[in-house]
């Protein structure tokens, strides 16, 4: 693999953009060949558009970059392209990401396209199989490219969490969230909404969460994937807290195994990212820990450089099966990370 | 009533014990007569003994009384007591206040007596009845005075809520909390454990809302407290948020409301308070928010002057039969609010 | 004083123009008559057109106005009104303003106006006598109406301080701000950009403490105020607080009074308001705290119902003369409520 | 240098203590040989001792080792010590860290001892010829070791940044703080003290940094150090942050440099452990940051790996001859980054 793959990553401004910038330095498979943007940032350069909010300096050649508008032909004017990655507003990123879809693969983190039949939603450590829909996808839409979609940031770490208790007999599960700050973009939540306040709502977060987690832990027979026979239960807050999102987790089982068991499940569980020794996959995708009172955000959150989701505090539940706490980094796995092992993943299969 | 009684704060220089002064500045039936404390503070002006935390300015009358030790002989000799509020540290709370239970009338914050058969564990709106467990008390135990207790503060404001459900078959409720740095108490939570963090443990919290559910719940047949038929499971989390207890709670019903119903047993909710007349009592139990992100504790802590459980976001549940969010004062409602209610209903009934 | 007078409100809709609702609630000499916004808000009803960040709930008969657009014929039509409280933003406060100040006594709490020659720059403590310059104001303008203004947030409190260290032969004041996030109006400050951080610049905020200092502080010869004869330099900072700019002051004097002296000095300091008893007057427009670690914002923010400049602290220098710290609410005093005491003493003064 | 320096830690169990061990794993010159720390821990297990507040995992090997008594007897009972770190708390370090200084070379993170005549006080990018001092405490005292001190946590960033302002005739120095909560140490400040709040005062603080920042600039004779003719006021602030002081200052200089010559003089200073190329030294001593709202703790806390002071918004002042702000991380360049230098500086001059 001696030349690296270039990408464009739409939305580059944003705040999961500038993650995506971040965690791409030095990457050894891909390198950014464009930025792209909206038209209020088009024919900047990067750091006059751009309000840089990652603790990592800016990277000079980064910041010396001209954005482009967030269309193909810009973008085509720009560099010579090999995949994109969008962190596109809901809004603009419908139309856009198929537009791009049509001649590129398509690296999405938002949501327009998640719940489409004929798109995948993946999660590499669970679903790599589910990649095969593109082909399905570029039969029915005549494209050359594809559109692949990454869960949610609330999704993402609590299903890495409950595939390895699907062979309990996984039923119900109750979730109570308790999200970060970065969730919700930038200039995002204002200071004066949550400075000693919890705000108990975020918009469509609940039902994402009881839409994707079946779709994820579904099955893909081929020609679409069948929703897993489960039912969850969200109910999700914004705390104050920079980046992590901390989930109370419910799970109603079939089974009723052993605490030990449970955690040897956690501990154990690896994926396809992990056998295939993807760049970005973390050794553990789920980490457990012992003491009685973690995870916690600003201590767990850089778990497996923000990869792995941390779990803790495995107890009996009187109503369900068990109870615990799990944590995960909202922009890293729950965003740019997320994406960026998608590609690695797609790209490890030969699909992109 | 033109006597007004004279009351004894065991723990005064507490946060708790603060609180009680502050609330009972100017209240019709009680009136501060001894501040007791633990012998490091004994002998000391109150204003000398004790950091301040109240946002509301020291009463100079309140800071040059003199505290005294917290037991039956020096309070004695400080004044002619009629009934003693204690929120006594838990270690010591259990042998002090059975001495000054012996005696007197004894309204405690503590969680030492709750589970005891023989001691109330009293929500005035919610069992008032239960007040008569405390005659059987005094027989058993020989005593002229009694102890009489408050549940925890993340108890309280929820079984406000639970209660107008019992109607509708009240059988299960999950519960994520999300607690107020106040409800630890001073020095409390460090800032270095909480700044940018959530903490997912309080110890002992989430076994207490299980048990002391069940019991305010229950019914008194004249000789005990038979449990409520029903289960509650609580996973308990510390937030960076000064006062007010937030919580996501999921219920399971046997009979199946409309939401409207339900909202309408939130709203016409009343009980032996609002009744009488007391002079704590809220007008309104439960206050329901319609907004679509509300309560939250900066905005809605003191509503009903922070003795109100204000409840939102009411919507059905994928598996559980409804969901909704609770919020209460910890330190109002949730203590030293709740101890003074209490008291006042004891008197009412001729009980105090 | 039979009949209250009416007023509108220019920016109605936020942060400042909430805070003029609230404390016009009940207000002895002024009702809202006609609440008036930009036009994205005009033809709503005020409850639809504003996010209320008021923690005292939005009364019923504010919630069901219509705001209307911010000019003066749409005021006309939606009431009759005496005089206007203007918060709107500053790029759109210039004109208006003066379309509004040739027929109405308009009191702004904008920058726009507040250095020109002709327009009183206020605090009714201080230089009551500065009103006067709105005859010369309307004579060369040709007005029936004026413009007064009110000084930034983070002055007012610190020159309420300083007038009367005036009689030691004030000479330098070096000042380092602590400003809150309500200073910088709602959205404001995005809670990404201050969550355990501290933002050391605030756009024109030096300026204007250095500028508008002198001005207050200056003397009115009958035709134009003469700047004080001092230098002021600020240093400004934001910082994770709700409300309440806190200020380290070190000030240069001719003269060298002991720390008793000018204790005395702010114990003693009243003003106009004072004596002609304005509604909104503190009775102590100075109040100084003893304890070693006071004034801070949370404790101290509301004394004087938030009119009040609280002082503590105050020690020898090792360069300047002596130093002390300065605490006042800058949504209270710094804001609406600095504009409703200008009003009152415009009033007082039969100058409106 | 094939042999590392084994070392000791006293006060290893605190928020410094434990700074030191982060900081020293894979330290090419030094290696941790024992842990010391009160008598409450001693005897434990390191992980059992103490509750770590680093956001990196605890070592095994670190975890898993004894704690001892502070005292020299045990220390020499658990190991074979060349140097020794003391992070005490300021009660317990004046005779203990004197006891352990008889014998072994003690650097020292404690006030107790930083004022007295024969001992350095260090920064070593300033006055690296203060080291010198120890040969003559060695004989005054008659001890084989010797005690070296570090400054304040305040006091450390603030003089790098004066040391290369001398060179224009530095005079005075006006400085307000706002600290970071790790400067207090462990449980250190109370969450209910600072949520929404600032606490302007820190015992002890302006008197350091008033007395100390004139003994480090001041000249070693030969015989003792002349204290640099200047003047320094301090007043000083507890922010909501975590780490990271950041300073107001304000600086009256004999000559009248262009701000660009300022600049020039910060971005070139550099000193002996740049020159030695220490391994803890950081590349640039100072960091000058251009943006007009920088340096900020949460951005530039960790630049030059949390070694550099971070200095912008270098502007005139009215007053003083100009003004700045600057930054440094409190537990790194302020704490134990600070000592471990300090012990590089006396390896490398042959004096430990």
């Amino acid at each position: 693999m001696i030349h690296k793959r270039k990408v464009a990553i739409l939305g580059a401004t944003g705040a999961v953009g500038q993650r995506y910038i971040q965690l791409l330095q030095g990457h050894p498979w891909f390198e950014i060949e464009v930025l792209a943007a909206s038209e209020r940032s088009a024919g900047k350069k990067f750091k006059d558009a751009c309000n840089w909010l990652m603790e990592t300096d800016l990277p000079d050649e980064i910041a010396e970059m001209s954005v482009v508008n967030a269309d193909v032909e810009s973008v085509e004017n720009a560099g010579d392209v090999h995949l994109v990655f969008s962190s596109l507003p809901g809004d603009l990123a419908g139309p856009v990401e198929a537009e791009f879809g049509a001649m590129y693969p398509v690296f999405s983190k938002a949501s327009a396209h998640r719940m489409e039949q004929d798109v995948p939603l993946i999660v590499p450590e669970i679903n790599s199989d589910h990649a095969e829909l593109i082909r399905l996808q570029q039969k029915i839409r005549g494209w050359k490219g594809f559109i692949t979609t990454d869960p949610n940031c609330s999704t993402i770490q609590l299903v890495l969490t409950l595939k390895p208790l699907m062979q309990f007999g996984l039923k119900q599960i109750v979730v109570s969230t308790m999200q970060a700050l970065s969730g919700a973009g930038y200039p995002g939540v204002p200071s004066l909404d949550i400075i000693d306040n919890v705000v108990p709502f975020i918009s469509g977060e609940e039902e994402k969460m009881e839409a994707e987690t079946l779709k994820i832990l579904g099955c893909f027979n081929g020609e679409c994937v069948e929703n897993a026979d489960l039912k969850l239960s969200a109910s999700c807050n914004r705390v104050n807290v920079k980046d992590g999102h901390l989930e109370s987790v419910f799970v109603k089982l079939d089974q009723d195994p052993t605490l030990e068991q449970i955690k040897e499940a956690f501990i154990n569980f690896k994926g396809v990212p992990q056998d295939l020794l993807l760049p970005s996959a973390p050794k553990h995708p789920i980490i457990v820990r012992n003491e009685k009172n973690r995870p916690q955000p600003r201590f767990d959150r850089d778990s497996g450089c923000g990869m792995s989701a941390v779990v803790g505090r495995i107890r009996k539940d009187p109503i369900m099966t068990f109870k615990y706490m799990c944590l995960g980094h909202n922009t890293i796995r729950g965003a740019a990370g997320g994406g960026i092992l998608s590609a690695e993943l797609f790209v490890a299969k030969g699909l992109a």
